[in-house]
């Protein structure tokens, strides 16, 4: 009994006609949503859901992941083999750093007449990337999907610089809750601050907390997540309305240890 | 394993309720959720979701539905049968549209002591309407629920007026992400302008593209979405709210062919 | 083939690494969403979301609930069994209700080595509930998780007062769409007035009604929702945001029948 994820920017109601075509195809596929919510047409949203849970499932698992902004266009469809997983979706980094994470991957160019025969509708993501899963998860090698390639679209969560007293990023995701979610690494932040210090994140003083409710209702807090990385938050509210972030916003975060006697090395 | 689907106006929280019943009933059936978010009593916004994704289920699907603001009244609940797959609900015209696009449909009034023997408590939807979904799941045929009748609720999405170079519909469905679906075939739009050209959609420009993502974040845009229909949107944002519009609204496009050279025919 | 449910304040994309944990366990387990928006860190939210469905679930389901604002620290993890059904959960009163609607509860306290071997990681809910609730599923006994314990955290819903034309309680939860649950029982209300009638909530006119749709749009009334409790809510809007109210506000009732010729005894 095989199971076959769901991640997509569809919102509710329109994942369910997945669900139909990869259980008519495979009964008994076990479906799990990772999200439907990631924001309309973010890959870089799309991939961090993915990369955050990707490393609980087990071998044999089939993701089908759809941000596909270029469905329609001559972008190509991908099956990605890594660590036991199986991935399909559009050529768009979607699922590469989910990939990544598992190990070493394979990637087949997806070849509609192969497995899918004649399409004669338009070539939606729907009609494909469901069914590709569907036989995936019914132990079709990816091999019979399309041919091998080393060509396909890359994707990381771009780059975290590090100081003596600060550390920059940038916004990643913005969760169902309004929670801002950033590219740094969580150990980063706790390494350079003590639970409770205050520190500026963009400018704005909030402290590096455990947990949302240890701060007053309506006030900022930044922490680490459950996903590991550095979040932005207002305990009981939207951090993404108050304060005005968005997905691709530069994020500057400065620690309270301005002083000279930093132990760490700085040019 | 047969699918049992779900489309009701409950939010988080209640379907799961549904969904103990079937399971505690039929322990290996399928459920999917089609959406729990429809508008509170919005009975032709249901019966629109149902209808978007029906056609993508296999033969043996049983959808329940219950978008039921008369329940506790006198009216009937009833049973359809339709191209392989079942329906149970209220008869207030909430699976008509989807049963019809399946094909011809049988309809059969529910009788309380029939299959739930003697219904005690208040009989409500989730006491009746999920288990005798589970009974159809688990093969029971729908005569055994009640008897066959002609006589039952009729509900469509309303008319849809095309001119020269306009088109008039009504809103039928506002998705999670406050997107507006119109009851307008995209095809009656995309056979009246190109992509890329602006329209007037009840008074307010706006370009007719492919997809949210071309046009600046906060900006209105029309499309054909993935149902099928006209739909209005703002990118990033929520155009019910940001254009003011509530389901049941009148909706009118005007296209640029304003000219008199117009090759169509029209009085 | 059993039943998990999952209640969590996790929102959408994280509680998908739970399902992947149990299935990846238990293969053929059959994974309920109760909710997982829960407010962050309300332990009685989650306490009243598991309250209000445990009831229709078969004998043999396993709950999993995490609702943990003290992850990390030295609270206790506790199974609990009662009337055939097990609950998996921080020990803070979470699952008390729930269990106790069910009958008389049996608790025990995990104790990490028991089931789960060396637990090198960080002792989060995921990595432990999960897989508890896993094997709880598959048949293993609650006496392996842990010892049986009568020190255990404990959590109501809080005092009702009833006066002769009053009737006070406080927000227990806040649903989806804004609607302020309250922990008056809504036979209380319907006792003290007849539908349509006008009473006074927290100082602001709202008539009792059946449902939503019955006032105008915009418009408050109360009700008794679907899990049997007074709630108050906006007709197609959020009560929530528009009459200020919050998880743990008192809520004040003044029915209409504040004359001297009352039935009823009250000093």
């Amino acid at each position: 009994m095989t199971i076959v994820t769901l991640t997509t920017d569809f919102g509710s109601l329109y994942p369910a006609s997945l669900k139909a075509v990869i259980l008519g195809m495979e009964p008994g596929t076990q479906i799990v949503d990772i999200t439907h919510s990631v924001r309309h047409a973010d890959i870089r949203a799309g991939a961090f859901a993915l990369y955050t849970v990707v490393d609980y499932f087990p071998k044999g698992t089939v993701h089908v992941a759809v941000v596909d902004p270029g469905v329609g266009t001559q972008r190509n469809s991908i099956v990605i083999s890594s660590g036991g997983q199986f991935f399909v979706g559009p050529d768009n980094g979607l699922m590469v750093p989910a990939a990544l994470r598992l190990g070493d991957m394979q990637v087949y160019r997806i070849k509609g007449t192969e497995l899918l025969g004649d399409v004669s509708t338009t070539f939606h993501g729907r009609d494909v990337f469901a069914r590709i899963g569907a036989y995936l998860s019914g132990g079709v090698a990816p091999e019979r999907a399309g041919e091998k390639t080393d060509d396909y679209v890359h994707l990381d969560f771009g780059n975290v610089e590090v100081g003596v007293n600060s550390v920059s990023g940038e916004v990643i995701y913005i969760d169902d809750f309004g929670n801002v979610i950033t590219n740094i690494p969580g150990t980063v932040v706790s390494d350079l601050v003590h639970f409770g210090e205050v520190v500026k994140v963009s400018g704005r003083d909030m402290p590096f907390m455990h947990t949302y409710g240890l701060v007053d209702v309506g006030e900022p807090l930044s922490l680490t997540g459950s996903h590991g990385f550095l979040e932005i938050a207002v305990n009981q509210g939207s951090a993404a309305s108050v304060l005005g972030l968005r997905n691709g916003d530069r994020i500057d975060v400065r620690t309270p240890q301005v002083a000279a006697t930093s132990t760490r090395n700085v040019s």
